[in-house]
């Protein structure tokens, strides 16, 4: 049994060495990365036992992203197909002006097909959390119906529930984005929404604080999380505002890092601890996550700790 | 204006170094490949100009394609587009009994929807030869239409024709593609077929000279040439059958050597070779191919000239 | 329940790219590897659910095994312990007349102090084949013991036991591997030995049929298996022998093809083959291994049964 | 016909990877980059058509450099000959304090010896601005006179002439410049120059736009741009002074900005910009190509109209 | 006869590249590196003759230790051993807030065994100068009578001696640390110690200049270098404390820059500076070799001197 | 006191990884060769002391090439220089048909400017044997000086000679080479000639014992070997003629092969072992240098005498 299932896409992830570009890299790094098993891993270094559900096409390029989910540490419950591809992107990484930039080749993978009905829905049942992102409704209809499912499933066997809005412009627009969530959220137990998505989606502007108590009273979740980047994030639940600063960082990763505070959120929230512990804990993996090459924070529990316990300062450990 | 106007589509090339597999390699080589481009790339190392005609999105794998062949010495007049993805194939290198593996992914790139009137056929009109290979009407409905109206643009206009067979069973069945080529080998003036190929969407058994001779008389080709791997090749013209072996190498790069056999052998009948004297010269171009990395056969013509007079043999060039 | 539990050291493998030497190599390539990992992944990819028992430091390194195992698809149930290390070895690939070389750094890792009460027993007593080699008796007392006791446990609960000699002369001198071995056999079931081990251990020599014959009535094995290299390898079983050419290979990565035998022999038994079927898919496996970097045979049961049923031969696959 | 033709040295460019020395690194990184090349790629990339003139020898090395730039985009006109070498140079890169050091090895390049008569003078008549630096004539005496005969030859056929003054103290000392580049700027329109150049070559000390004052009115240039590094640049034009900051950049590949802000100015003034919007592009130019491996500003238009937009910010695009 | 005789353990040091890592990297970088010979090789670098003194097993990695100090430039007198391995440790490099991490792998080297019999006194006697830190008696109880035995072999011979307290928290205790320490001062004529290492292992608290005074007055030394990382460093000598800042740098190589800071003040001093001018280069130095990867400051001594001479600041050299 | 004294040039290697193509690599392998030093390194492996003379710049390059030949064991005595540059060759690897080439940019290195009175004579004198080749005369009119002074030094002060004829078509005619070389030969005890550069040089057809023959009756020399790379190679001394095949080999690094002959040829003889004995060992190290990437014998003794001993066969090493 679980405490988290995830389910969602997961990529093959292409990216050239260094800040070299797609125009004349000579090779390209090889990780995997997909918003859900990002979250998934973060949660498991965190201490979750977790399980990652998706489907994907029967090739050595399938089996390349399950056999890294593997060695990140987490479980895995995948529909094999015969038919559709591997979702692909690529990443350009660069510093200020040009900044890093993804490419997505994803139209048409195995998952955009995926129905609620051979998708492994015990596994949704018998964890103790299920979770996925925006990013999956809004990768096909058929998922849109299958997310919804997924949910519906989740709350009838009392699993409860999390969800990313995580908004990418190039699969939707802000209106159909709109239309698709808010049918979905009253399914949805904790929030997580980037203030930047809050604003473009729902047009909600100003005080962050007030959008967070907003969101939770209009659509009735436990706990809302606001993420803001290099301002750090804040977290509402039973009617309190949490605030927590981003840690310092001096590291160029920065695909991926949302994604782990949201798992080392839900996980520390899933292992007992209160909301400001786990949002510590959160923003810590966050921070080390932009230290890590590719999407995965592949981070341990002793390293987030002593981020915590160094408040962000760092010297050679020997 | 060009000796040789090549049309079809070209792919990135992805392959894990040596003979690493794809589930664990690190990194991907890039190169771009293309049976159409590849022997565009070999007619100009053997003295042809040659220009490849293509469509593409405008991306920068796209760009990243164009800049390639630009650099092996090629022009391009590229139809760009806003659709559509860039073709893109994975290569698994290995010796025996693994051998070499190709994954394709390369449904709904831009090219597949490219009709006639969006394509420069001026360019076609003005060539001495135009070419293109049976992958190209395997793509689409959309370019069986297009491969036809090419055909017939260069016949109409005086410009000569060739064409590959170059079957490829992951596109199409042996039934469709000997119903579409049979449509459209009586626009064509220079045809290539591998006897493997030959085989299976013809049903040609038996002896190769008389499968030449019996290709020639019923389409009426002014040239056949058919390749047979390690066992070399033989063309018939006028009546006459000339046969060529291959050189020998102990060399491990086998994709694209197909393809230098062809682009050789057109450049040197376009620079006024006669027919044994191409295939030897394409049969060393082939060979050479084989030590190469990537599809593309990146010789020169004093080493083509080097293996001609050398009859295979080599040592340390200092 | 794992059809195969396999108990051993699995190592950190570092080498350097190519045919470069330690002495002035700038990297090291990183692999893991380890001859019961090597045979269980083996025997995963050939049908068979295993599982892999055994003893590492809590360091990044040992997390590192435990990753790449997990990577390749099989269970892991580790005794993570504070002290000890993992044991390192160094290969250098080259070809004639170099050949070869293996530079262990094995001493005192974690696993030498494993005793058997800190082991999953449950494990080995509810899976259908126990697993062991002689490298593990060989690396300390305390192991001497625990592979004893191991396949005792097995023995009393049903589990069926197999074992490869491996013998290793920078462990152990034959006399010492002769006097452990010899009380060890009676607790196995299934026998796998290279000839060359038989000559220098226990002073077998000629017919390596009587000497499969000779074993088996001697220790009461109901299976021996006999590796003999590019020659091949036999099988005694109900009192037959069986005979198994090697396929033949181009490639020249030989370290873990005789596990990759072993492993897909085992797997193959399990899943109900009879013994010359096995036999053909160990030495189909054995040859693939061969082409693969590393010591561990990533391969698919499509590609064993290619290449069984091309007897060996390869052309490119697209 | 050409909007810039450019005529000058290119070389092959060796690095060691990161911050690696020379003394150790294992491998080097492979780049072309001579200035006048690097300035017409900048044009290119900025809208304008491009040739660039060169001499190379007819060997591996020199078709690189004419493949390298193939793939830049731009086109050339080469004269190929038999003696001389490709100049080389090696560029070491590191943060503070050491700094980025670059060794050449340029002596004897095939250019050297290039004399007008070897040139295609009709692309110089025929293209709409002619442009090369200061280490042109630095380069040999002949190409002293090469370089005033081509600078004739563009005013005699009415095309415009732009010349960065780029001193090099390791090819002549600052009397040897003074005393050439006096002679040749009678010939030149534009007029580009670091403000470091001005005070070593010709002493001028003080206020950059009084400078740029002075140098435009004593040798009649039709503009003069003064670039300063990280203080941005300036332009007189009409008697005019425009100031442009530099954009903010957190990224480390500083060698070619200078020549990627020269050919960014004038592309943008070849299209019709006016002198503050072409300095805009030229910094944003500048600012990119900080973040690109290599001398060579592989920037797109649409990441330079990014940058002016976004006046250097930047964030995750996706 | 060597100006700088240093006596220490130098093992083989892997880091994967860049930022990534152990759990994932697919390749190590190898350097090798120990604190004296760090040091012997930054003094060589500043004008000093030096001679390394250890002991190696005649393996491939004991010979590639060799091999790699010659490189750096710097003479050998290595006891050969049968037994015993090569020290190892593995480098993680990473920015805030992760940081370096290093783990060692160096238990049962084959140094840990060298008794003062089998080392070439003589090299000793003939120096001018003696040099081991606090790690060389840390590593076993066999090496702190060596220590006491080499440092009375100096002492006797009229060679002087200084010593690097370097305290290792894995290899002993505080306390270990001061009692074996405080044996071995009274053979010591420089003493360098970090300010950190004072108070961990001192319990000196407070003012680093009352730090040296007391120590130096505490012990007889004749000169006391207390090193405060990015504080600069000061130095004690007859009475008179010289203080110094520390370069300004943004590389990020930082394991080994107090090595290099030692080995160029000792070398100064030995060169004949005076101590405020061999502070000065020994923070140049240092300040450079956070610029280099691994942990040998492999300058020149023109680029210490630039350094010194430019007080910091750099641009492009060309 | 040195075994062998060697003097000549080595340059900067620069080769493509694998069978790349130097138009298209996007990086070059660093290694450093030249005939003589590589002939000192291969010597010092079998167990002669070994001293390099040479000119080089005092420049990175110059350094690095110091430093890699300490890496290889050997001593140094550079007389350093202001001016000239590094010699630079670059290699391209490849199978057959294209084979290795190698494309040389030497002119005007240091060296061709070493007179021999700016050249540490001693070394020569106090030497047991005197090494050099004949691409040393062949670089410039002042070395051909150089050469003949060394070797008349050489005699002066009974130091023996040795001396490989090397042709270097790229460098100088048979015929100069001819005339030239008579000159030296007088000079010289032990001469090393290719039955390739016999023919071409020297016009010897046929019989090559009986060309070993007349040499030394021509010449007075007191030993010829005769190198005849995969026919093995024979030896004329004290007028009998010993004959020595050539180990098998499948590996792919032919450059300096016979080089690793000479070397280890001459080490042999003069630690004493028999003419039979030192072509046994130095076809054994000419093996095994064809399996070291590069072009220096990186081998062990132990290497070569299993080489030896096993008669060329091998076997996994663990």
């Amino acid at each position: 049994m679980s405490d988290l299932v995830a389910f969602g896409e997961t990529m093959l992830r292409l990216s050239p060495p260094g800040t070299e570009r797609l125009e004349t890299a000579s090779s390209l790094d090889i990780h995997v990365g997909g918003s859900e098993s990002n979250v998934a891993v973060a949660a498991d270094r965190l201490g979750a036992v977790t399980t990652w559900l998706s489907k994907l096409p029967r090739t050595p390029l399938g089996r390349r992203i399950v056999g890294d989910l593997h060695q990140c540490g987490i479980e895995t419950d995948v529909t094999w197909s015969r038919d559709g591809r591997v979702g692909t992107y690529y990443v350009e990484t660069a510093g200020k002006p040009r900044g890093s930039k993804i490419h997505y080749d994803r139209s048409d993978s195995a998952i955009t097909s995926a129905s609620a009905d051979e998708l492994p829905l015990d596994r949704v049942r018998d964890g103790r959390l299920f979770f996925t992102s925006g990013i999956t409704p809004a990768l096909s209809p058929t998922l849109r119906e299958t997310t919804k499912q997924l949910l519906q499933t989740a709350r009838s066997a009392g699993t409860r529930t999390a969800f990313d809005v995580n908004y990418r412009e190039k699969l939707w627009s802000p209106k159909e984005a709109q239309d698709v969530l808010t049918g979905l959220f009253p399914g949805v137990d904790v929030l997580i929404i980037a203030a930047r998505d809050a604003k473009t989606v729902f047009g909600f502007e100003g005080d962050h604080r007030q959008l967070a108590h907003k969101l939770a009273s209009q659509f009735d979740f436990t706990t809302v999380v606001v993420t803001r980047g290099e301002q750090g994030a804040l977290a509402w639940h039973d009617s309190v505002v949490h605030d927590q600063d981003a840690f310092e960082t001096d590291a160029s990763e920065p695909v991926g890092a949302g994604d782990a505070f949201a798992g080392a959120f839900l996980a520390r929230r899933l292992t007992g601890d209160d909301v400001p512990r786990a949002l510590e804990f959160a923003a810590a993996t966050a921070a080390l996550k932009r230290t890590i090459p590719g999407d995965v924070a592949r981070v341990t529990m002793d390293e987030v700790e002593a981020v915590v316990a160094a408040n962000g300062t760092s010297r050679i450990s020997r």
